[in-house]
């Protein structure tokens, strides 16, 4: 349940804009690197220090910058070299940012969660800042992962229109890669689901029921990333911004389409979960009247048995049927009847 | 399950507009007909080649050039010569899209799902892309299908106003053909409610029960691609497109309201299942109040009459109603006393 | 079931405005009746032919042409004399309409449910279309019925200002006369919810909760019916046709309030049945638990006793107790103070 | 269930306007109480007859004309008085308005429903019809009550700016008396809800479920009148009519927060409500595994015990242990060791 | 339950703007303290007397009256001093209010709930009342608490921007402030759904039950309050007043965004305690399943047994088996294998 809800309180009575970590910790150090394009270059590079990063600034071409693990000290510094305000340097800090996109006429801020890892699976979501600028993008990811590496790999060999286009265009290459990583998350739901599924029908243990709740559980958390992000990207493709060139536009709304095919998706999951809950209750209930019908069987058959053989087990004297030389095989023949008759009721009201 | 969600993840990393087909795999190859009509002339035959289909374009009349079987190649070509944006080719592979509508200007884009095929039933449902162009129309199905036969036939036989309108009233009539396919898979879908209405009256078992669960899904993936549909029809509907004439929004009017109607009886269908699970949990309920009532008559019923037949079992020295002439039919009218006793009172209970 | 979904799939492929007829099919043939009215004057005949039908046409004063029974020709017939689109045509013979109101200019298409019959009670609902024009009135109804004689007693006898007023608040009486039969419904309904309140207080069986389940899913058609006529009734109180004169806007919201009261009640009755359906279960969820309480207090009592009654029936030689005189009343005041002291236990628990 | 619906279908057919008194009957004859005021001057008198009511129309200050009891006559008297068009007649006289506002220009027309008389507690609810005019207000109430004496006390005394402001002054006063009565239904409704909850604490029966269902309706029809009344004071509150003045339309806010903040309770109230079902079902489930485990805990003691029994009590000829010495007591120790047992399990599945 | 609903009702009847303290009461004497600051000086002190305040109203640099504890005099005199409209006096004294903001062109009103309080944890919410006026802010509490005592530090210390900004900008510190606390009660909450969790794990009481609803109705209550503040700082965020500057707008913004963060946590905590509802009521269903099937499995081998023994303890006179030299034994040879036979079909059952 961690993931939830992070300890933000500490931040209480704080100015805002102070700069303090919220989120998960980690040890490792922040590293930029820095990769420098236009149609006819390409340049990358790692940057060791601030002042690098600030003498790099006027080059040409399009400039991106990723950092990779949150250090306040670090965001400061690159928030002052590109005018970023304070409030927005704080949110790139505390990890538990909703999807959104805020625009601020020279610099548009979009936070994104991306929710698989290559490495190890989809948990927890790691927030994904992204800063696109005139000519520019920083984008901030909690640790050093692998998931631009497909961009670098097309933006390297030039491939499709990605170094013909804009800062924007680059922006829109990385969150494309983060809503793609959705599908993983999905397709693993998918299989569980899957194997939940097939497994219901063998058997209902806690172990089921502990299994679509938390799946539920899941999805509840995806779904809570979901719809501030289709918003988020919807304010962009609606954007008047002069950052966002016309031609892009469309690619934000390819993006917005894949969200709302996402967001069907959880939807419909989320549905068969409370299906199969249903069925989980209901088959519980049935094994209940299984067990049930079975005690009835018994008890109504082996009763009266019980009790005619309780009868004649009684010590009167005068017991007249007890000196009947067929009387014991007369009681026999008489208890297999009422055996038989009860038998014939219950295959009468189905019970058996 | 298989059709809820497509591995769509192959593509994640990719640059957009990369034509990789996403949905199932069919070994057919792709067939192109094309109509060309006007109201006084009607040509239709098999295009072999790309070359023909640019040979083609600039002739008079208004030609409808239907594709069956997605071929990435060729609507690539397809998408050159008819200028559609590398994003719709896409989207034209990816069988996962939702019913939209998209407007670029000289063409608009249109994506149906179809329901119902007249050979194998209604599922799993089919891709009908769309492209209204000045005049022309392009059509993208998935398999070759007879879908789209009686538009054919009324094209032939110059029925209606068919031959007499323009390119946007073909268009009008595609999508007519297939919101009326929904009514077939509404038919399919009512009679198995009907046909497990009247099974439910009978028994119980856990058939219903996952007779029950399947059509609810069937509704929610059915559902799922409705609401879009009603969104891509009232955008046409509303649209200021020059590419749809004045008269036929009123077409479209007529769509939207089927498309409303088809709505209402699936969310009624929905209501109706939901009954149908609320009957069947306390019909759960009712029997197993009636095998309890059965165990319960029984054993209040013989569980006393046993005790006292124990009673007159012990092998006390001194019990004096052991020697009385009369006791064991004495306590037999006991017995039975107190049977009829309890009978009368579950009567009064209304247990029997 | 029937109703509510008709075989609307025969129409499929069909070019759009084909006069088929849709719903139930009528032996009867149709019956056109016109009233001619104004200030002064009152007219009242049955017309016999089309071409009647034509030469009344530029007579003056406010026609009112109604049509019982659905004719496909007949309909078209009349479509073409008062210039009604063909797809209005289509709409009017397909019964399975939505309540809606469509502007077409120069008419007014409105469709409502008539779901109440004086003669045979609340079912199924006919749908009634109404074209209000200029200075007529077109009505079809699906059968001959009565719904329109107090109408025509209030014209005949020139009561109130239905006289004095134009087309449009003749359209308004007619409405204002389907609606007020929803009333009837609700009387219906209203009675029927007392019956099933006052008998669940007393029983709950399975023929309890199928009459829950029939009402709600008869509140589910009503509740599908009662929505669009909030609409249609709503765009012609805020519609701007010169159609409707400015002091007729005040009678549609009349109306309007009326359709609202009768949703709200339908509301009211929904969540009152889902509130029975709570108690039918806990009814019998509490009913088990008498049951087992029964059937525990039984075998908490017996069971002790009989096991105590078979120790003295076991055949051991040396058993010091059985040689006792008062041995065998011993006994039996011991199990007397068992069975009390369980009686008190139960006391105590509440189970008795 | 009365108060739910009124019968009104007796008004099917009728033309609309016509002066029927839907609602329940009074015998008492209606009451005409005229206040008339301004800053210097106060004159409170009944009165007795219409031509009082015309002769007092012309003169000077603002009128409060309130009429205790609905006469079909009368209202259309006064009706003709002060130019109230025929719908609003109607609608005074139907006491199954839901409470709205409406606007005729020259005067405004509300409608508000009360739920609290001093007399005799919180039901039914009374229809409150106001007239805000240029300088009068008329109201109509449906009995003689003192609902309104504390404003005639307020007048009287001068206290305030009431006798300082205009007529739409009066008229907030009246809405803000009566929603201010909402506030003693809720105490009400709270107090039963209390001593319900504690009453669940201690016991479950079929009289808390009453009690809860109870409950739950009088909720829904409190309901059923506050989200109207909501939209009816706040188009007061944003009307630009000229009857309003300017400094009021804060005084139409505060009674909206007030609406909003009942309406927050009584939603608040249903959540606790479906809260305490929760409870009371769960509470039911509870105690029938109490019960269970009562008697299966006895039986499974007893049975295999009375088994033994019944295996000494065996009549056979060869049994080596009814020979023993010490088998009766060895059998009884072997007994109590079973039962000790028995007790240890249950003691560990913390059956007991 | 207090916290819901406030006896209101004692106001029924009143003039608006009568001040009267509508909520708890407190013993302790109002406080007021002022605080006069601009960028260059920093005054603290506490007033005494209301002409102390009045003195003081001109001074320059911003001033911040805050007052601990509700008094209807001293705020009926405050108001005063600042221009309050007497609703806002009445809003002030009354602590049921909801959060709102509301624009009275020279000040706005703000009403904000605090839910947390360092010293006795997070119950009941104490209600904030804030004027923003040009170069002042009145801030108003229930109680005297340390809430505020971090902004005074600032305020003192002069960090951050606090004191180069106007009075907008110190009403911001103080709702964030508020805000902030709002943190501390999710992490309690979440803390003891956690805990709740962990313990649903290892039993099902119904301690847990009263646990889930008390949690849960603490989350209607907060929920309760947070809609209406994130509607109250929406209207901050976009206020059109020149009250509030340019560049404070983005730190409303910025509050607004951790209440929707707050509302998201809120909405998840809710889905996660029903989901442990379902958990609760499932597992209850599945113990009763497991008593039974012991129930079941006992009974269904002792009582076939029992009977056997019971046919053997008749007291006939000619049963051959008896006089059998190995019946006895061949009889409990006969009853093993039953019994040995019925287990293997209870494994086969999986019930064992």
């Amino acid at each position: 349940m961690k993931s939830i809800h992070q300890k933000r309180s500490k931040k209480a009575g704080l100015s805002p804009g102070s700069l303090i970590h919220v989120g998960r910790k980690y040890t490792e150090k922040s590293k930029i690197t820095l990769i420098r394009y236009n149609e006819t270059f390409f340049v990358e590079k790692e940057v060791a220090s601030i002042a690098d990063l600030i003498s790099e600034k006027s080059n040409e071409g399009i400039a991106w910058i990723n950092i990779d693990g949150l250090d306040a000290k670090l965001i400061e510094d690159v928030g002052g070299i590109y005018g970023l305000h304070p409030l927005i340097q704080e949110d790139i800090l505390n990890t538990d940012q909703r999807p959104k996109t805020e625009d601020f006429g020279n610099y548009i801020y979009i936070v994104l969660k991306n929710f698989y890892n290559q490495n190890n699976g989809s948990l927890p979501p790691e927030q994904v800042s992204i800063i696109l600028g005139n000519n520019f993008i920083l984008s901030f990811m909690e640790t050093q992962t692998a998931l631009f590496e497909p961009i670098r790999e097309r933006l390297r060999k030039n491939k499709g229109r990605i170094r013909k286009a804009g800062a924007d265009n680059l922006a829109h290459a990385i969150m494309d890669n983060v809503v793609d990583n959705y599908f993983f998350v999905l397709e693993e739901l998918e299989e569980r689901i899957e194997y939940l599924e097939d497994d219901l029908v063998k058997q209902t243990t806690p172990v089921n029921l502990q299994a679509i709740h938390s799946l539920k559980r899941e999805l509840i958390l995806l779904r809570k990333s979901l719809w501030p992000l289709r918003e988020a990207i919807s304010v962009l493709e609606r954007s008047e911004s002069a950052l966002i060139t016309e031609s892009t536009h469309i690619y934000f709304k390819d993006i917005f389409d894949h969200v709302i095919a996402i967001i069907d998706t959880v939807e419909t999951f989320r549905d068969m979960l409370s299906g199969m809950l249903d069925i989980y209750l209901s088959t519980i209930s049935n094994r209940l009247n299984e067990v049930m019908k079975v005690l009835t069987i018994i008890a109504t058959i082996f009763m009266p048995l019980t009790f005619i053989a309780g009868v004649y087990g009684m010590n009167f004297k005068y017991m007249p049927e007890l000196e009947l030389r067929l009387g014991y095989f007369g009681v026999l023949g008489f208890m297999l009847t009422i055996a038989i008759l009860m038998l014939i009721y219950f295959k009468k009201k189905k019970w058996l």
